[in-house]
């Protein structure tokens, strides 16, 4: 087994799609455009109020890790599945997305993780997430040898809000470090970081080297109404923060460097996975050694790809679309 | 007379609108979304092809005057006027506003300047100028006394294609430094940038105190493809850079200080003046002692404003716009 670019850890999901008008978002009391963590129970309930879906796998760290693999980079992934349906599914697709991908199956009991995603006709998402197994991800799931190999080990901030999970991350931290590798942390989602403000600020600040955030979660994280006034709080505090801002691009701030990245132009039409695919490029950029500006670009690419259809994973190599810029 | 803010120095223009559809512009010749000087019969050819017009004072450095003003600073303005009924129609617009202007009167000659300007439907305008009188503002038009009563001297690039006016520009430069005043320039178009960028950059970076730019001026004077690059260039080599982006917002950058502005949604009418509110907006804040991110936000107010509605000066008072960030 060779060395990896990027070694991503997060929830196993497979995302369940449907477009939804804003009227069943009201009638199923769902927070419109959040992430949140419903029971097996609930899940059926807003299930059974949806349109048609797809299924299509997701989580979004291993949307990033598929992303990192379409740019051509090297990536792993480790999460957890039961040994059912959509876990089979999950680990077929990320691994016929060339990333690597070889969990221990858990014995039998909770399901693999699924997450019901409704795009509104604004092709904004709501998303509820049921776990299941992915619930009791621990420190055990931790490999310390692919942490080892990796030249950066990417960590989804969804993790924190289950203790065994958070456990999990502040292993695999301290595991990176130890093997003088770099660590990376996505915000994911305003209301987690609503949920673990203080600790978040720490670990931006002080335990790892890259964050991810858009603008409502680095807004969030600092408690302050305008962007402007987060970017003064990342200034400085954070080694690298990729700040991305839908429609008005991104800013890239490292130490006294700093870029505004421009959107790519498309039609939008579902913006899940954008963050998840921003954060691929940028990371491929990063780990392969090219500047951050020309990385920002990439993430703005891979974004304005994942938003231009359903679903939170390339449609097309994001290789190719790099091509004009890589050379 | 007591001292002012700002005194701004330009061309004295009044405007010749009309909505137009792109078959006209094409008709016609001109260049889309740019400022192009014409002679008298050339003006008088495009305005034959015009929809009905409404004529109102413009100027790119004298809105911004009539901005300033109506955020309750002191400004001055100096132009050159004839004694026809466009030049009465420019001073009484501009005092009534509340902006200081006493020009000597040339004698008997070319007439007032005048700007057509054509907005399409996708809120562009494009400018044809006829500068009449005002094409022989010269160094003797700069009052020493004004310049030394003012905090800061500020000049539209678009001077710059004429000669006498150049000196003018150097003049007034001159004048601001020996008292200890602050200059601020804008680059105006960047076609005016395309003619004049060996001057422009040295100007910008030597010469004055604070740059106003848009992004196809600021790329046009680095001659670089992509915002980011110009910032780079921009970052320690301009004391202040205020760069505006249209819907993406703004960028000011001074020394190490770095803010991103937001644009202030509105519905796109008319984008004439956009830059000249900006730089309004900003400049009353700075003049007036407010950080830099709050004169930018100040900016962006005026810009929204004035783009908003057909016209090029503010049509309600900035000052109550601003109430809400001045408190």
């Amino acid at each position: 087994m060779n060395g990896f670019d990027v070694l991503a850890f997060g929830n196993a999901l497979v995302d369940i799609l449907s477009h939804e008008d804003d009227e069943v978002i009201i009638r199923t009391g769902v927070e419109r455009g959040a992430m949140t963590l419903v029971d097996g129970t609930r899940a059926d309930e807003i299930y059974a109020a949806m349109s048609p879906t797809t299924e299509v796998s997701g989580g979004s760290a291993a949307n990033t890790a598929a992303g990192i693999a379409s740019f051509g980079g090297r990536a792993a992934f480790i999460g957890r599945i039961a040994d059912d349906t959509f876990g089979h599914i999950f680990a077929h697709d990320l691994r016929s997305a060339g990333v690597h991908f070889d969990p221990p199956l858990p014995p039998p009991g909770e399901p693999t993780g699924r997450c019901l995603v409704m795009v509104t006709p604004d092709a904004q998402r709501t998303l509820c997430t049921h776990l299941g197994t992915g619930a009791d991800l621990d420190p055990s799931y931790v490999d310390e040898g692919l942490v080892a190999l990796s030249a950066l080990t990417y960590l989804e901030g969804y993790l924190w809000d289950q203790a065994p999970a958070k456990d999990a991350i502040r292993r695999a931290c301290a595991l990176a470090r130890d093997n003088g590798r770099r660590v990376a942390f996505t915000l994911s989602d305003p209301f987690c970081v609503d949920r673990n403000r203080a600790e978040f600020v720490h670990l931006a600040e002080h335990e790892i080297d890259v964050l991810f955030a858009n603008e409502d979660e680095i807004t969030s994280l600092y408690a302050v109404d305008r962007f402007d006034e987060a970017l003064q709080h990342v200034r400085g505090h954070c080694e690298i923060a990729v700040l991305t801002r839908g429609p008005l691009g991104a800013v890239i701030v490292a130490g006294d460097e700093l870029h505004v990245i421009d959107p790519v132009p498309t039609e939008v039409v579902d913006t899940t996975g954008a963050g998840d695919l921003f954060a691929a490029g940028f990371l491929f950029g990063l780990t392969n050694g090219w500047p951050h500006e020309v990385s920002g670009r990439l993430g703005a690419i891979a974004a304005a790809e994942v938003i231009s259809h359903l679903g939170a994973r390339p449609a097309v190599s994001l290789a190719d679309l790099a091509a004009p810029v890589l050379g």
